[in-house]
This record gives C-alpha cells, structure tokens and sequence, in this order.
C-alpha cells in the first residue's frame, strides 16, 4: 500500500487494495514517509475505514455477531450451493440474523414452534436437507444444538432467498389449472382468503408435489366414498374426468378413486 | 468529541458518542488542539471507524445496498413493532437481504412463486398484515410494486425472527395432544416423515387455528358421508369422543360432523 497522506509519524491515509479509502496507525510507520511511499505492513496496529451513515448503521446492528456464527453462515451457504440453490452475497447476513437469533432464544430458553415445518419438508426437501445440515454447522462452529424447528426457518429463509423457484412455479401452475376447471365446472368463485380455499390449495398443491416427484400413492380403499361422493352432484363425474385429462396430457398422471374422494371432499365446502 | 491524540492540523482520533474510536479528517480541526480539547463537528469532512475483519466482511456484502431499502426496512421493523412483533436489531439487516433480492428480482422478470403463501396468511395473520403493509412502504420508499407472494416471505422472515410463539406454541400443543389421542386409540404410531402424517398435521393445525381464533365453521351436509364412515371402524367413534372431550376440557369447543368427516378421511391413510 501506498501512502496518500502523511498526517505524522504514527498515521498516514492510504488506499487499501480493495480501493477503499483508510487510514492507518502504527508506531512510526508514518516516519520519513511522503505521498507515493510504500506503508510497512508490519508496522500497521490500526486500520480505520471511511464509513457512511449507512455502513455504520450497519456495523452496529451486527455489533455482537460472533466469528463462530459468521463461519457456520458461510458454511451454510457453501452447502446450499453444492445442492443448486444459489443465493445472494446479502443471504448470508441474513443467516447470521437466523443463526444469532436462534441461539440467543436457545440460551433464554424459549421455544419458537414452527407451525410450516411439515410443509416445508414436504413442499421445499432440498432446501429442507440443507436446514438440516445447518443445524450440523451449527453444533460444530458453535457448540450449540439446535431444535428441527430451526431447520424449517432456515430452509424457509433459502427458499425467500433463491433466485428462481422452478419446481415452484410447475406447482402453481397446476394449482391455477386445476382450480380454473373446477370453477367453470361449477360456475363457482373461489373466495381467495377464506379457510375453505386455503384448505383446497394447500390440498392442490400436496398433490401436486406427489404428481411432479412421481411417488406413489396407495390406495386406502375409500370406494364406499367414492361412490356416495359421486352422487351428490353430477357435476362431479364431470369435474373429474377434466382434471384427469388435463393430468394425463401435463403431468402423464391419472388421480386414482382415493385421490378423487379426497378432492371432492374439499370442493364440498366451496361448491353449494 | 474530544481529541485523544492530535495527528496533525487535519487528523484527530476521537472517541465517538457511541463509544467507537474514530479518526476524523477536516480541513483545520486539528489546528491548536491538545488531547481533551473539543473539536468542531462542522470543520469534519470525513470520519474514519475502527474496522476488523469481520465487520469488513459485513459492509464487502451489503456494498450495494441503497439507502432507500434501508429506510423501507427500518419502517417495516417499526410497523412489525406496533403489531406487537419484537424482533432483533439484527432483523432489520435480514429485511434489507430480502427487500433488495426481491427487487432484483422483479427487475429481471424472474418470479418466485411462494408455495405457502395461503398458510402463512392463514396461520400467521399478524405477520401477514405486516407483509402487506411492507409492500406499500417498498413501493413509496423504492418505487416498485413487488408480487404479493414476497408479502408472504417478508411474514415468514417476522415469524423466523419472532422473540416468542405464544399462538404457535398453543397450536403445537394442540396437535400433540390429538395425535396422542389418536396413536392411543388405534395403538398406531405416526411415520414423522410420511405424507400421510403431514397432511393429518396440516389438517389439525388449520383446526387449531380456527378454534384458537374462535372461528365459526358452517355445516356443509356431509352426514351421509359421517355415518358410512362411523360404520368403518369401531374405534373411530371412540376417538371422536375422546378428541371432542379434550377439546371441551381445553379450549370449550367441539368438532360438528362435517369437522369429524375430515379428521376421519385424513385418520383413514394413517390407521390401518
């Protein structure tokens, strides 16, 4: 490094080699130095950066942040990479916020349940694997074992944090297909925040993520249902051999009489 | 600020109010001062803190972060606060990962689809709320619209960051209990991992949540469905029974027959 400015003997003004401005305090690494001169790196006791208002807003948020938790959080995202799930630079703060936090409530004593937790392990598992993995990381670097719980919030926060969601978005797009058949079936709305609809779309989208993984389901032997379910609406018949269709010619899947009685008994609730 | 040690005319290292060490640099604010003497805030030109590595690293990652997105997460911090929803300091840094990541994502077309958009609204309401709120403030602050499924990711980044879970921790309890009814009853164990047991899960939380929230719950005819399946098993009325009991004794409430209909249909794929 190159002195910019030479205050004294014991302080000169530098441009570091990441081209951040800084100054740097030594014993007597100033002494008979000019603009120009290189700095004794040896010499260096201090290195004071230049800081905006925003960087030192910063700084303090993250004030008790320990090295331990850094390197689990680098960790962490190094084995989110390894499985494809690509993050930003600014996600590993954000699983220092994650990590401090859920051990700062391990250390208090306090429980924060995870009411997603099935969900994400069914819904997200690769991000869910390295959760997992994480809670590891986490008991390596800083001698602390977490609840699985935490492994739901961390892979929730990979989940927010990726760059694209192509499993995802096949998801939605069967849930958006399925239910536009089953409204102009019925010439029926979906009333978008009421329980009965979260309750079909988080059906939809089980099923859905059964169809695109391709795991079998066995039947449970509901025929007595199936048959009653049928007769309670004609519509029904008619509902079905559409989204089987539609199944057949997307996703190369036929729903089986299981599957449509659990269907009908949520349209039930949304179909008068 | 008071100078610990005068450089030169232009270089003064200080103790901040804040209690960091600091080299300020200004044309003159050195001139005829001794350690002690008060130094004039309006002759500083540009202040140098005290950096380590990893605060180094810290202020490496959030290089671009604007101070817009800043702003819009301190005042999504302050709406969370009024909503009764204490979060670290530090969540205010996660905030900012995932407001600029969202906007990154919105300027290059991508989308991410937020599978547990419904639930979160469902299960986490205040959160929610907040995640709406926090899309106006992104809008005002940084002048994009982002998709609503982020209101749900910036809700999941409150829960992950909540101090405490009184409502999950009673929703957890909840389902603990049933499922213990349950296993008791039909002298079965649940597979954890199963889909079958997550979906029972998913379905005992949406009922905790409902009963928790005292939420009215219509009756949609499906008597003809409860006595073919009353008539499966012998069991299944007895565990009604004990279910509705607890239910009474705990939260003064009791499952009408369309509520056992779906308890049965999901017990079905468990108990064989």
């Amino acid at each position: 490094m190159q002195a910019v400015k030479v205050f004294n003997n014991n302080a000169v003004s530098v441009v570091m080699p990441d081209g951040r401005e800084a100054i740097l305090v030594g014993n007597g690494l100033g002494f008979g130095r000019r603009p120009g001169d290189v700095i004794d790196k040896n010499r260096v006791s201090k290195v004071y950066y230049v800081q905006n208002e925003l960087q030192t807003k910063f700084l303090k948020m993250l004030d008790n942040v320990t090295p331990q938790v850094m390197q689990a959080a680098e960790r962490i995202s190094l084995a989110a990479e390894e499985q494809g799930i690509l993050l930003s630079s600014k996600s590993t703060i954000s699983l220092v916020d994650h990590i401090s936090f859920a051990l700062e409530r391990v250390e208090k004593g306090t429980f924060l349940p995870n009411l997603m937790l099935s969900e994400t392990r069914m819904l997200y598992p690769k991000e869910y694997a390295v959760g997992q993995r994480a809670l590891e990381l986490v008991r390596q670097f800083c001698g602390v074992q977490l609840p699985e719980d935490e492994a739901g919030y961390i892979a929730l926060h990979l989940v927010a944090g990726a760059a694209d969601g192509a499993l995802a978005y096949d998801t939605v797009k069967f849930v958006k297909a399925v239910k536009e058949i089953i409204c102009d079936t019925y010439h029926c709305t979906f009333e978008e925040e009421s329980l009965e609809t979260t309750r079909l779309t988080v059906h939809l989208k089980f099923l859905a993520a059964r169809i695109l993984r391709h795991t079998p389901w066995q039947d449970a032997g509901l025929e007595s249902m199936y048959t009653v379910l049928l007769q309670r609406d004609s519509r029904n018949e008619v509902c079905l051999q559409r989204i089987n269709a539609y199944l057949r010619q997307e996703f190369d899947y036929e729903l089986d009489h299981q599957e449509q009685v659990y269907l009908l008994i949520h349209l039930t609730k949304i179909v008068r």
